[in-house]
């Protein structure tokens, strides 16, 4: 056991804990188990590697043009800057996440989150000089490893790093699904089904339209979740604790943006209103929105397939792979799980939606205290809908099958509403005469054709293919 | 009374209504006294005015070329296509709207507010033409009045329609809103305001911070805004049923857009895939959404103005200006109504978005058959959020007023805080031995300097300039 | 027109508005078009009356043992007393709502309403005085019709009064389709249905089952509701701006709620801790959610009723009545309105839900300034749900049939799943032999065993009796 | 590795590990991370160590009666018996969590959590039995680890004893903070506090009416969550698949219930109608809204406080005990932390309402497929906001200190609004006049009545006693 001391009083730890007091106060006053997110941590890790690299040009800078003796204040040693360094590239790569044990759900706007990483920085650095966890009088979690850092810049520059990686991976994941639903689209092309709304059959479709609806609706997901890195990229590292670089070097504010940009390769810019990224978080509304927009047509589509492909349908034609035992004492039952995980996934993101809006507006002043809920909420959300994309891509509509039926005893045939495809060439009360046949004795429109001949039998098997009966309207050519 | 007749049987109806049997269904059928927004009302005239200009376009182009009497079908007569384009022109414009009895709950996908129109256009046609209310038999409401049309499209236009117009008002409003904001930050440049993080006093900061912080929200509101039309201009109006435009002619489909452009002046197009636009309802999410984003930022600001214009503040200098006695006891009493009704507006938005989204993502299969709640509720924040926008500049910012105080005795000159400001020149630990003489004998920066005479007088003077505190980071050349 | 003052200066109003200048304040202020429910009106009326009674009552005891004229503030005259007596009685009953001119969005913790009301009654008692609209010197809007009151006490108050009349009526409304239902469930006794989980087929039910299902969660409903007025009888009337009953007679605060018990015949009472019923609103909250509850019912069932009744179900047995005309193109084509309908009014109720709680949330110190939405939202839902189940037991329940089918040719029967019910009488592996003939050849489990003779004829009629495979569980006795 | 086989093939599994191929399939199958609560995990072996001694006496009673060799189906061995007896009893304490490897959010309606469970109680049994993993032939994870139930009356029957577990605690978590607030209010019995509403000076009041308003407030969650297992106390463990207890003995049916009573020491019943609590899930909805009206209560409660004890706060009398440092660099700065984590807390939670309502809503005919994600949501509330009270006890209540001020210098005398005490006693125009005397020379109400002899000084300093201010109205008596 080791003792460590804050203006509270003393507090235990374990020896080889490398977080420190003031996680552990985190631990106490948060009595939360849900976990931290890792993306967020590593990124933490990666934005103070990109403070510490700054911090080393600006002392080289210095000393370029200036005695750093002479200065009101000194240095950090080289060395001791080199051992933050290392250690912060390590968080940065996820390594002792097993000493971050500040829950997800927090008070005090991230400074626990920022404090944890700070003692897990220092004794690291510690350990790398060969020296013993626990001695901040030589690497301190504020002085040295929060270098010209504030909780307010570095928790939401760090919480953006680590959402623009997973945006990458679900724009990614959006279209590697979109690409297969692509190839469902081709292969079942002018493959007919019967239209429904509100549940009740209507006219005639098919399933490469039903397809296409899903692959435009991924197309615009794509983009927007693709657009969404602009919405955010503006970062507030820098800025200090309300954005206005207090007793920050400029030199270090105009740099370490651009460090950071190197470090992850990703597009990040300065805020040019630092006080506005701080206090205000209406990106995060904004962005996690288009996510809820992308979630609203993963539950149509699965809602769709789910129901096209389950018992209860009455014109059963697609079949679900099968992915799992359905039931613990129906065998054989298979049930449509990766629908039901979609769906799950899809209303936890709503209530993310509900959850980050509501604290989102509640910043008060120079800052919003709710960044850690904000932000473990928006990462969950990518994170699900990651999964959702790759589950629906691998386990669903890879394997999906559309079972044909021979074309012209398909019940689009049989359903009376056929027959509004031949008004324009017969017009509206001699089709609506054939409906009545049809209904009357249960024919399709063909055995209804033979027996009334109201139509040439080779103009109704031509008007009948589907390609006629989705191509957009009629010409009068046509039917002159 | 007169009486008309469906499927069900009979009803009665005044012999003066001008809608019919099938509006009077929905109002039996959907017990709700939710009123129906004219602006939708007014965009399914102007669509249908579009439809009836497109048919005689469709009817002179056939006419040219055919010889009309052969063809399969009959047109509608000149004279009856005249009375059409009248009324629905009236109805465009408001006319006529205590006919339509239709709620804004209800079932149907939206059939109800089609056919209560139908029912409209077609009785003022009937008098235009100096007929009867209810002959039916000459201006039909399914075969004249919603010729070529469908609920399903005519109605998501419709919404369309309506909701860019409403979104145009919403612009200039948050722009109105935002120039006045701006004049507030103009105002006072440079006057000292405590930063405040979680409640707790922070590093200094001024009002102009807080203006601009504001004034960018409001412009990337604003942005976000004008952005939203693009993303629904696409309409599927002439696809019909389900998109697939079946029994309308090409001609029609391709030309009413255009028809419907010129009408309205807005920026409408075709959808590409017209059966994606009928079932899919992501645009109405992602619309709504940044509308969100738009309510969080008005909920941020007037939150902020409320407390610090409040008699809870501490260190009230912005004075709201009074808009209402405050109390029905308490003489004298002023309430802080404006933020107060913006937050229950928002409040109202935040719900808004969740009632769409968990519509949106019910569509089944061919189409949404919630589209009259989710468009109602759109339309709904549109509104609400216009009247904030110009409630907030009218009678809140435009006549706001900041007290400013004698600048040396500023509170922020007593909150030792201000000492980090310092340590740059003077170093940490001379910063905090200043904090602490201020603190141990409550003075101020100015008086406890000249105690300690820690830092030359008028070099504390520059750098307590609200410029100096608010200026982004420091140059060593500064401090060498 | 009239000129009226307050301390911001004239404002000119109609001859004849029976409305004031506060109330045109808040026009101005709160741009909002949602109508303000009348039932709220008419329940501030009957607040306001019972307030007057209860002032006339204590004038009389006081006359008895005082000699008022030396008390140190006079009595409203007696002709004026009974001047608001009579109007607020007609306020009570709907009358002048049309001079209700503030909207339900607004800001103000219900002052507004209050002093609408206010104006309304001074007006309209000086009218029955035969004195002139706007001569308030003699009837005062604050110092007359508000004698002992507060916006803080009379507007949740009558919130109160308004919310039990609803509750009753939709405790009943529950209650009648809860009968409707249950005819249902008698009508449809041991009428086979093939049961359903996750959309696929499980063991055989029957649709008496399936409706008591529904009977029972509307059991659990209706007791519900007629728990929540237990809930929220608790009123604050009397206790002035926070609760304290400041500057008001004793006499008042004890009498004020017999006389409303006694005019609205509902069980209110008196607020033990009158600054907690101004301060907390989770009463509301509570309330609301139990309406959620409901809500969460209905759609469960209206969306099973709308499946079963569809063309997409494959074993439709179900038939939902027709209520109208399905589409403005498509002939004959019937839609699920009634389901549809309550779908979009449940998610309403959800929305609502959100709003309210968001904003109960938001009290600060002795109040909660959010009331006016807050009411607005419950009563909305009230409305909404009574709505429901008064158009469900109409237009759906009461007209529903079940197509009963010849039982040996039931579905069920080819179901393999169906031999689950022979397990303990022959043993897991003979049932499954059976089943897998069942399935090899597509047979009846009849058929099936006719070939294969594993169970005696008779006895497995016995155990196929709708009646027995619906039994919970079987005996020992029964199988040995 | 060992190799398990289902339908869709085999997969290998490290040797030693408990779970099996269903389990690994549904981690394939749902891609989550979110961890499963290990609360639900010992419930669902607590439920089946009930089903295994029901199991067991079902056998003893058949063999007491019944020649058990002669009936159709086999008993399990009593050595398989005992070992899954222990097994299932080791889980119920939570043994083998790191086996459970299905994440929270699935498909499935919960095979998955009952499979994961079954496969690892089947293998401890082997192991048990001294026989090794994967030997299903002898312990199989469907027939006898899962004897008698199914997926559809384990799972939910297992929430329901978590969550009345749970519900325990919070009822016991909810009195202890009521306990310290009621000690708060005793210490501060009738100590002065200026009244707010709308954030505006208001009518005094006392810091004791305060706590005491809070006080209530918790009372009442105390009995609402009190009341709560009553309301989900029936389970429908028996019911088998949809509630009908197809193939199970009714023996068991009606032993089980008694058997889990006894294990769990809960007050848990029988559904009388298993088939509607299988399908409907409004007992969740209510119950989780009873917790967001708590959550209401807490989220009022803490943001009075966080107010009332920051630096913002005009009057700070509070004195919210310091719990970790606020800033990683401003030294010295103290955060609302406590109230921060609950806000956050309370907003998860209400996001869960939306979460829980919005699905429960979704169920399908016999069963909702989403009860692993209701489940989760309504499990993490019960666990929130436990967190919420203990820390609010310990962490803010108990510490709290009112900082009294010498009674006759505190600022609610020198606001003019206490002169409404007075106007019983002297009439509204005197006590308006000492107002008007107060304001304009910035008096307090003893100055002021010093300077002009309104009412007698000794009158005077009784009418302004706490107690006097506070008491709920006037008696004639008193003025006479």
């Amino acid at each position: 056991m080791r003792t460590e001391t804050d203006f509270l009083g003393d507090l235990d730890l374990p020896d080889d804990a490398l977080y420190g007091i003031h996680s552990l106060r985190a631990v106490e006053n948060f009595p939360d188990q849900t976990p931290f997110f890792i993306e967020w941590y590593k990124a933490v890790g990666i934005v103070k590697l990109a403070c510490y690299h700054t911090y080393g040009k600006f002392k080289s800078a210095a000393s370029q043009n200036y005695n750093i003796n002479n200065l009101p204040f000194s240095f950090i040693d080289d060395d001791i800057l080199d051992a933050l360094i290392d250690s912060s590239q390590k968080v940065s790569g996820g390594a002792y996440f097993d000493h971050f044990v500040v829950p997800a759900v927090q008070g005090g706007a991230g400074t626990s989150i920022n404090m944890n990483v700070n003692e897990i920085i220092a004794n690291v650095s510690l350990l790398h000089l060969k020296d013993s966890i626990g001695n901040y009088d030589r690497v301190d979690p504020f002085e040295q490893a929060n270098v010209f850092q504030s909780t307010n810049d570095v928790i939401p520059t760090a919480l953006t790093v680590a959402a623009m990686h997973l945006l990458n991976d679900l724009e990614d994941a959006i279209n590697n699904l979109r690409n297969v639903v692509e190839n469902r689209e081709g292969e079942y092309r002018n493959v007919l089904r019967q239209g429904y709304t509100q549940m009740q059959a209507a006219v005639p479709s098919t399933y490469d339209r039903l397809f296409s609806s899903y692959n435009n609706a991924l197309s615009r997901d794509w983009w927007r979740v693709s657009k969404c890195s602009e919405r955010i990229k503006e970062v507030n590292i820098g800025g200090g604790a309300i954005g206005t670089g207090i007793s920050i070097p400029r030199f270090f504010i105009m740099t370490v943006i651009k460090e950071l940009q190197h470090l992850t390769g990703l597009p990040i810019t300065r805020g040019e209103n630092m006080g506005d990224s701080t206090s205000n978080m209406d990106r995060f509304v904004e962005v996690h929105a288009t996510l809820k927009a992308h979630a609203v047509n993963l539950e149509k589509m699965v809602n769709d397939i789910r129901i096209l492909g389950s018992d209860l349908f009455a014109d059963r034609e697609l079949m679900l792979p099968k992915r799992q035992v359905g039931s613990s004492i129906m065998p054989g039952k298979i049930n449509p799980v990766i629908p039901e995980f979609v769906i799950s996934a899809v209303h936890k993101v709503y209530s993310n939606d509900q959850l980050i809006s509501s604290l989102c507006g509640q910043g008060c002043l120079d800052l919003n205290a709710y960044l850690p809920m904000i932000g473990h909420a928006l990462l969950d959300s990518l994170k699900l809908l990651t999964s959702c994309n790759d589950t629906l891509r691998k386990h669903l509509f890879t394997d999906l099958t559309i079972q044909t039926v021979k074309e012209s005893t398909h019940p689009v045939y049989l359903n009376p509403s056929v027959t509004t495809a031949l008004s324009p060439y017969i017009g509206y009360h001699q089709a609506a005469k054939l409906a009545k046949v049809m209904k009357d004795n249960s024919l399709s429109i063909f055995e209804a054709n033979n027996k009334t001949k109201i139509i040439d039998a080779d103009k109704l098997n031509e008007l009948m293919k589907p390609e006629a009966l989705i191509r957009q309207g009629y010409s009068l050519n046509d039917i002159k």
